[in-house]
Order: C-alpha cells, then structure tokens, then sequence
C-alpha cells in the first residue's frame, strides 16, 4: 500500500493549505487540476503533465490522458487519496501540471499570446482584476468572462492565483481558455491599458455612476474590478475614464441588501461588455 | 465550563449535518443565522429569538440585541462553541430563530405578504426556482434579486430551504429582505402564476431561445430558473410563454466554456428584468 508520505505524491502535498501550497507551488512551477473534465482541459490547452493521482474508479475514464504517463500515474485507494490530499477528493482524480511562464501584458494585449477566445487578434474585451483575494472568485469570474466574450485577464501584482487549485475548479478549466497576464506594477498598471487604446471603465458600487449599459464602448474596452470588501482603491477609479455602476432597486437598498456579490457583479457587467463587439 | 451536550444548546448541534438539520430544525420551527450583520437583519425582520449563542468577543457588539433574552444568551469560549457547531464559527455568533409560517403562493402573487421590496403592491417581477439543490446558491440568487428589484421569489416543492444556515448566510440577509413561497404542487405549479397575469419567461442555456435583453416583459413577469445540473424540467420549459437565453461568447463555446453557473445566470437575468419597472 502506498505510503501517503511518498516522496512521489510530494505535488499534492496539504491540498488545503494555502500557504503551503503557493511556496510549493511556485518553488516547483506547478498547479492541480482536480476531476476528469478539468484535467482534460487543462491537457487539451496543452499544459505539461507531470503526474496523475486518482482512485480505481477514475482509472478507466482517463485511461486515453493516463496513455505514455507510465510510472507518473499513481492509482491509490480513497483513504490514501484523503491522505496525501489532506481531505476527501470527491472528483478521486488530481494530477499536477506544469506552469508556463505567464505572457506580459503587452503580449496579451498585443494578441500574440493565448491560445483563448480572441487569439491572434487583439483583445477588445479586457477585465483587469485589482487585489481579488478569493480563490474561487477568480474562478469564477474567469468562467463567466470566459463564457461572455471577454478575450484578456489582466491581474494587478496581488490579485489571487488563477491557477490555484480552487480558481482551476471553480473557472471548470476557463482559466486554460482566456489569455491573462499579471501586471508588474500595481501604480503604473493602468498606463499601458490605456497606451494600448483600451478605454478604462471602472465598477464601483456608487449608484451615481454611469449605469454600466449605457457606459460609452469604443473599440478597446478595459473593465476595472476591485476586491471583495473594499473595491477598486481610489487610485484607479480615479486613472479610469468613467465610472460605471449595476443599478439596483431602491428598495431593496432600503432594505439593507446594498450590494451585489462581486461575481454576480463581474457577471453582469461582462454580459454588458459583449455590446458591440460581434467580428465580422 | 458549559458542555456542547448542554440541553440549551440543542438548536446548534450539527450544524454541517444537513440532513440532522433538516430535521431537527422543520421539527422545532427554528432556522440558525450566523454573524452579527446577519443576526441584526433577521431581528430587524421580525423573526423572533429563541437563543444566542455566542463567544466573548462577540457579546459586546451584540449587546442591544441580547438585551431583553435574559439566560438565552450563552456566553461560550470558542472551543466549546467549535464543539457544539461541530466546525469553527468564523463569525463568533449564531442565533436560533423561530420561524414563522410561509405564506401560499395566491398571498404573495396578491401583495398582501412580506415585509420586503414592493410590499403592499402586487409583484411585477417574480423569480421562480425550480429544484435547486445547493444552499449556497439559493442564498446568493435571494441577494440578486433583492438587489436588483425582484419583488417576490417562488420555490418548487423540492427547492432548497432560503432558511438553512448557509442560504441565509450566503445571502446575507436577502432572505428576509424579499417574500417568498413554495408551491404545492410542481405539476399544476405554474398555474397560479399565469391566472395571476404573469408572463412566464423560462430561462435556457439554449442560444436559440430569445436573447434576456430582448424578451417581451409586459406589466408582471416572472422568471423560471432550473436546476444547478439539469436546467428547467421539459413540463415548466414547455409551459412557459417564452424561452429566454443569456447569449454566450461563440469562440468560448468552442472552447469548452459552454455554460455560467446558475448565480451569474440568476443575476444577469434579474439585470435583465428590470427593464421598465421604475414604480411612479
């Protein structure tokens, strides 16, 4: 029986501890893509695998990903599974997949990066994610960004890790499908946008702002989100062009219910960045 | 020291054991709100306490609403509170609350329920949630459409309760914020809404059905959202006087990202729904 302390399951190491997870993460330029679709995807976008740990059940369903992975493939029982992973794997199948080297903003912003929506041509959808803490945030804003037509992420220096396993599963493998890049500088970000043609709007819950459809579009369009508690910080709302809001009921604010979560809000306002952008 | 088997800590027990809770809580009317925010609303709502249970910490924020509850306020360390919850309370507080009985559909379609937005006049835009299974869904799609003016919510008979701990926490509230019901009967449930002069607009993945921004509203709608997996029944779907549809990215179908999860559906929907309903 395979000892969950193997140095062979060491990629899967303390699944639930995020500290742990990014030094070891980073260290080995790594990510754990969980349950069959999302490892599927992740292979299909052509990330390196570098091992596979599942349970008998899953064994079969991968069988074609498993094929030339030889000794890389580590069929366990459920507790050992739990063991390693430091919880119970519900989807039984993770396999730990190498990172590429993230393009630069001027590549994704350019359209020579990504093999996503919109590869080839420049992205006229942009979201830019200021300071997200929430894992599953990021996922699930890549999913619906993803599925709405926004063809670039870019993320501010702090923004969470979309390819942390929790992002990974809640995109359900968007985060392979949309070019993102991570900005150097959180001060300057927001100038290269703008030098590329992006026109900058920037969310904000203000109900003063411009309701976000009928927030003026222009050709390049770079949609500013800030984090969960506070928003975007006052920095950038300021560097944007316009401020744009999701109106909400009135009575419902009276009500205490003041606000919307911050994915409902991305789903929104990327549903409103789709105006005008039909290709030829 | 109290002890987590303490009788007077019987409404807390379990409280990840979502079938224990099922029971335990329709057996004794009860629901659990979690946090101080959450406390607050549900207290401003009307629901009455049965107890709180809470840590030091905690006590002195919450000191106008324990006023009055004498010896069923408990004063708890956080170990002993982890013990009773069954998991750490990140919140520090929880309090069990009665709940009231639900008013019947022909109610809530006539006005003369709820103490939520548009109490008082008929709803003009009603959601109806069909089978979800996911608690945290539920809540999150209540704080959506309270948000975004949606008057009234219809639950399935099989719908997940807006009450259980996560729903209401999720929604932070919204629950209490905005009337609801639970049909009956699933068969004939759609009935009672079309004699009651809605339109009944049926919400698709199918990008053949008319796109939300595009669907007819007329004087009161309402919207049928389906399940987390299987979408709406055949019978609703079929029923309904219009499929509606969010229109998603060509390019990112093609990529595999084929769907939004039913809260970015809900809440670009309910966006959608407010079209025309500025009250004068």
């Amino acid at each position: 029986m395979p000892d969950a302390l193997d140095p062979r399951f060491a990629d899967y190491a303390g699944l639930r501890d995020v500290e742990l997870r990014k030094s070891l993460e980073a260290e080995h330029g790594l990510f754990i893509a969980e349950g069959e679709k999302v490892i599927r995807r992740a292979v299909a976008a052509g990330y390196p695998v570098r091992s596979v740990l599942l349970t008998r059940r899953w064994a079969a369903s991968l069988d074609d990903v498993l094929a030339g992975l030889g000794d890389r493939v580590h069929v366990v029982d459920d507790d050992v599974m739990e063991k390693i992973a430091g919880f119970p794997v519900h989807r039984g199948a993770l396999a730990s997949m190498e990172r590429r080297p993230l393009p630069a903003v001027a590549e994704i912003l350019g359209g020579t990066s990504g093999a996503g929506a919109g590869a080839g041509d420049a992205p006229r959808r942009v979201l830019v994610l200021e300071d997200l803490v929430d894992h599953g945030n990021v996922g699930a804003i890549f999913r619906c960004a993803a599925a709405l037509g926004v063809e670039a992420v870019i993320l501010s220096p702090r923004c969470a890790d979309p390819l942390y396993r929790r992002s990974v599963k809640v995109s359900m493998g968007a985060v392979f499908a949309i070019p993102y890049a991570r900005m150097e500088n959180w001060y300057s970000g927001l100038e290269e946008l703008r030098a590329a043609g992006c026109r900058l709007l920037a969310l904000t819950p203000d109900q003063g702002a411009t309701p976000m459809d009928e927030a003026e579009m222009g050709e390049r369009v770079a949609l500013l989100l800030g984090s969960e508690g506070d928003g975007l910080s006052s920095r950038w709302l300021h560097e944007a062009d316009e401020p744009v809001c999701i109106p909400m009921s009135p009575a419902a604010m009276d009500l205490g219910v003041d606000s919307l979560n911050v994915v409902a809000a991305a789903a929104i306002a990327c549903h409103g960045l789709m105006r005008g952008t039909a290709r030829p």
